[in-house]
């Protein structure tokens, strides 16, 4: 069985196409600017040339009708008609508390994400303009809603109650949710099988570094603590977001130096993190490029991001009694050697050595650290999309 | 030569006047409602009567009048004229990036001290004008400034830069500064003193567990990190203050709830931690004994402090990679044998066990862990004012 997985963002769309039976990905596709001038469709399929197709699309519904005929294109697609596409799996950022597993969507599911919408106002919105426009377009394929948020809700109280009034809790739902959940999940539970190991017996760490980068405690199978927390802009810096930092930074900048509240987002998303200290980019390559050549600015936004890493990778050995593995994945992650390197360094009395050479890798599943480490160290590329679908899946067929 | 130690706040005012040859606290006094109606001096002296002088004092200097009075009292002073008064000390919480030492005080230090009010609102006004009132009365003592701030000079920029754009640092002094600096630096050389060993030969995690709440990383006997920042709210959260959260959080309320920046800052420094989680108290005492009896979230206020700290003593290992000694300090850290235990618990592969036994104490100098402990656990009672005294002793003499 094909299921596609989709995930709307606010004028873009990302897809695939998997085939189930063997988990491969058919096709990737990437829909830009929609609702803006000059929308701009981009299909790879293996082996073909790439498909582009230029056209107007007012908003979601649009493209979705344009990812449909660019899929079932004689030419381009890879299916014959839209009755192959068994389910449609989506991304949903934030479930709330509501949902620690995906689901299969109906009017109330939809609600649901409608209710978390002051949650994660940027993303849940989108995320059902797709969810209802594939309804119409494909009113008999069943949908599952999967959450970012969801492989977090295991963590203890403790680790999500934040340190306020706890009335902030119960009446705004302010608590700490947690975001990459699919990735975490997806990658511990893969380093587990390629260890060849129950994750019942596991305590992993697992390092999200991509454009937005989290940490998250996997005990078990688990995750016991995140370092994202109400919303995808706490934790570890980031690209251009400058994770957590001391909040009377923010009273400072409103009430000395005349900031406004949207400011301070704005500071705070946008041009904070890699890009604020570098002053260069929000693009690790170019910041490491500049490095290289001896900006002191651009070395000092490195290591102050590898610093925040390698304490949190500490943090998180300590609150689960020590740690077993740890995996690095997403974009720099997967690609950045120095990252994965200097995000350890100085942790080796956790109890494993880096093996420079099997660490000279990009982008496929590794072991970095030596033979006779007793904690390991491990590249796994993550695949959200595909443990989308393994989820779509898996509901579709109990149903 | 006697030394007196003088910490003034806005409405308060503490003493010591210690004898550098002993290292003894001859007198220990506290002033409160400067300036308020119902001003008190209370002022004790080891095997005297507590000395209460209920006079109304408009200002510091009357304050400090009364304090030179109470001294030279001639049932219940310790000394027969001021001139016995060699020197005094003064703690200043915020020197800014210039101090990282101790300094006599001149035009120019006082000077300085005023230019870092922005950075210290309501700390760096009071120490000033007590220093001023002690310049007046007492002109031809030689008087030192002691910096909270001063000790945590030593941070590398990837430890103290906020993840922000650089500018903030370069046009605001926006960065990490860290308090309680003359604690931690008390108790880290204390610790090396009681073990025998030379403190360049040492990686210390130093907990100041009180009011407030701070934790370093002292390697080599320097501070390379510490977990408040820009101000003393920042890091783990303490009686009433938050410690770090989510900057969303603050946005989210402005935005959609309505607070302003004042809601704001008496929020995260007067209502949340211990006090907003628990809804019974600032006071860990009062906290323990409701958790005892099965208040629920007390017992939650409690296990997120623990965690926390849990969590800041693990990264501090892995950024000091690997740790000698865990030092607990400061009123909670000396008398919650709970805390200690309970901010430990799951550490144990760092290298340490608790001794349930030897933890059983309040307020002395103990090692709490096992003797065939590799990482060592110890209770050392802090003493800011004889760091104090002795900075102001050594910079007298060398002047």
């Amino acid at each position: 069985m094909k299921t596609l997985v989709i995930n709307c963002g606010s004028s873009s769309l990302k897809y695939q196409l998997i085939d189930m039976n063997t988990e491969n990905s058919l096709v990737q596709g990437l829909v830009e600017r929609i609702g803006i001038e000059g929308s701009i469709l981009t299909q790879k399929v293996e082996g073909k040339d790439k498909y582009v197709i230029e056209v107007n699309m007012h908003n979601h519904k649009d493209a979705i009708k344009l990812v449909l005929e660019a899929l079932v294109n004689k030419e381009h697609g890879v299916i014959k008609s839209m009755e192959e596409i068994s389910a449609v799996g989506h991304r949903v950022v934030h479930g709330g508390e509501k949902y620690s597993h995906s689901v299969i969507i109906d009017e109330e599911v939809i609600e649901s994400i409608r209710d978390c919408i002051s949650l994660a106002p940027l993303h849940n919105p989108p995320n059902i303009i797709g969810i209802e426009a594939c309804k119409e377009l494909m009113p008999n394929t069943p949908m599952v809603a999967v959450f970012d948020t969801a492989f977090h809700q295991t963590m203890p109280k403790e680790a999500y109650i934040c340190p306020l009034p706890y009335e902030l809790y119960e009446n705004y739902g302010i608590r700490k949710y947690g975001f990459h959940g699919t990735s975490h999940m997806y990658v511990s539970q893969k380093v587990a099988k390629v260890m060849g190991k129950d994750i019942k017996d596991l305590k992993i760490v697992t390092c999200h570094l991509g454009n937005g980068c989290s940490l998250a405690a996997v005990k078990g199978g688990k995750s016991i603590d995140t370092s994202m927390g109400f919303t995808p802009l706490a934790g570890v810096m980031m690209g251009t977001r400058a994770g957590s930092i001391d909040p009377s930074v923010i009273s400072f900048l409103v009430e000395e130096q005349g900031y406004t509240m949207s400011d301070i987002d704005e500071l705070l998303n946008k041009k904070s993190g890699i890009l604020g200290i570098s002053g260069v980019s929000s693009d690790f390559r170019d910041v490491l490029s500049e490095s290289e050549k001896g900006n002191e600015r651009a070395k000092l936004a490195l290591d102050i991001f590898h610093y925040k890493v390698r304490a949190q990778i500490a943090a998180y050995a300590g609150i689960m009694g020590g740690v077993d593995v740890i995996v690095f994945t997403a974009g720099i992650g997967e690609n950045s050697i120095v990252t994965r390197k200097e995000s350890l360094r100085g942790l080796e009395f956790l109890g494993f050595r880096i093996d420079d050479e099997k660490n000279d890798v990009r982008g496929k599943i590794q072991e970095i650290s030596t033979e006779d480490s007793k904690v390991k160290v491990y590249l796994i590329p993550t695949n959200e999309e595909l443990m989308i679908a393994r989820d779509t899946v898996k509901l579709v067929k109990n149903n």
